[in-house]
């Protein structure tokens, strides 16, 4: 299978059983489920579903028995781009094309879709009764930790009280982006390696594996900030040298930006070799966001 | 013992275990970690927290070993406060006689205050290894339900859809009512019967006392708005009225929610009677409801 065709196949999987999760006909609660629902099936890449149940495949399981865990994942990823975009926050009012969540259904909805999305994705994975409990409680925990204060929420915090001044620097840059997207991409490889009993060596090569690709996909991210195409994003580019943000891409150069991200790739692809055949989609995923355009 | 040390002894527990929980000394997300501090430590009567663990006691087990559970429990209180606070939503500026969460942060801390607080709960829950996993994952399940979408969340997001709204009626207000205290109520106990491993009897005794527990608190807690004390609420009384919101008093009489009140405790403490002696706690507590100041 070409790689482009997993991508969707995997990508459907997810949105077919995302569409099925959050039904709006819930008396009297639906326009707080339209309101979810709009923003969780707005058309994301669902690049950290995908790379859970891959990264399974690649350990030699069967990956359907998981795609609730991965789906409860794109829950957490809608829910913070929800809350991300509020006027209190980066104050977007555009998000792949189209109005963001508060532009639609107003601030107070808004963050309650997000508070909601947030707490169904853990509701989710604990009601997956076919799988050890032991594993759900830990992946429950690595999700948890990833997402929360210490990890996701203390990375927007961050990014919140630095906007607007460059000067956190590389080091400051590093936290924000292992913080904001890292440990979660982490914490997807994470979750597949105990749902996918992984040997310790697996664990070892994932572990590399994910700490390059998180790299690759936050670079790539920085530089299409500035060089995307408006159409495709379905965002104005440019915000980050707007807004003083440091990102890769301001704090070095365009030509040094791409230089790391394939540095960073190189190192991914790298590490997921011992893992075999099997595991050809993670080296492909790594090539393809260095490409990639949206 | 009698119910006042009872209830400060307990309350005291969950304080001081709060109090460990969120150390302020996070490098380099201290920022947050005081704004989820400021609110979490405001001296709430925890009253979600000390039911669990009394329930557990009534089943006649040592609450000690779940005293992190519990504290997940005021974790997910708080967070629903600071987010029902905000401008978007109640719009409240003081809360417990002090300012609240964003008057002190900014909106953009309080929000994410309030995430990382509802998340850091799960993130609790999952990290109690020496707890039967199967028993924690069905805790989380009953408690994220009831926090979630069809829960908490969606009565919030009713509550602000139906402002200035008299007219939902005494269904409406039921629901509202049930979703935003009545189900967390149910969720305490439940967790209780879930970790205290209760028979069938005592579940249903359970079950029955928290319907008209629930029903105790909120009925009262509409009183409280109508007829407390300022100093004593730390809030100014009258809002509802003022918002035009639909409560026990504005739908009924004083009198008429006082003799509510009453009956549902009347029934409360019938339920609670087959447990026997070691419940006494939960059979003063609706007690305790009917004549509470704040």
């Amino acid at each position: 299978m070409n790689f482009k065709t997993y991508m969707n196949e995997k990508r459907m999987m997810v949105d077919t059983r995302l569409a099925e999760l959050l039904q709006t006909d819930v008396t009297p609660f639906g326009p707080l489920y339209e309101a979810m629902n709009y923003s969780l099936m707005a058309g994301g890449k669902r690049i950290r579903p995908v790379l859970m149940l891959s990264v399974l495949e690649a350990l030699g399981k069967n990956a359907a028995p998981y795609l609730d865990i991965a789906c409860a994942m794109e829950c957490v990823h809608s829910y913070s781009l929800i809350h991300d975009d509020l006027p209190a926050m980066d104050d977007d009012a555009l998000r792949r094309g189209k109005p963001t969540n508060h532009v639609v259904f107003g601030e107070g909805i808004a963050i309650l879709a997000g508070d909601g999305l947030l707490t169904f994705a853990f509701e989710l994975m604990a009601r997956q009764r076919h799988i050890d409990p032991d594993k759900i409680r830990q992946c429950l925990y690595t999700f948890a930790h990833a997402a929360g204060p210490a990890g996701m929420v203390g990375g927007q915090a961050f990014d919140l009280q630095s906007e607007g001044n460059k000067d956190i620097g590389l080091d400051g840059l590093r936290l924000l982006h292992r913080s904001k997207t890292g440990v979660i991409f982490k914490a997807a490889i994470d979750m597949a390696a105990i749902l996918g009993d992984a040997e310790p060596s697996q664990r070892q090569a994932l572990d590399t594996y994910a700490l390059n690709m998180g790299l690759t996909f936050q670079i790539t991210d920085d530089i299409l900030d500035i060089a995307g195409d408006e159409a495709i994003l379905g965002k104005p580019v440019g915000s980050d040298v707007k807004n003083n943000k440091a990102t890769y891409v301001t704090i070095f150069s365009l030509e040094e930006a791409r230089n790391m991200a394939q540095k960073a790739a190189a190192a991914a692809i790298a590490a997921a070799e011992p893992l075999g055949e099997k595991a050809w989609f993670l080296r492909e995923l790594v090539s393809y966001m260095l490409v990639r355009t949206m």
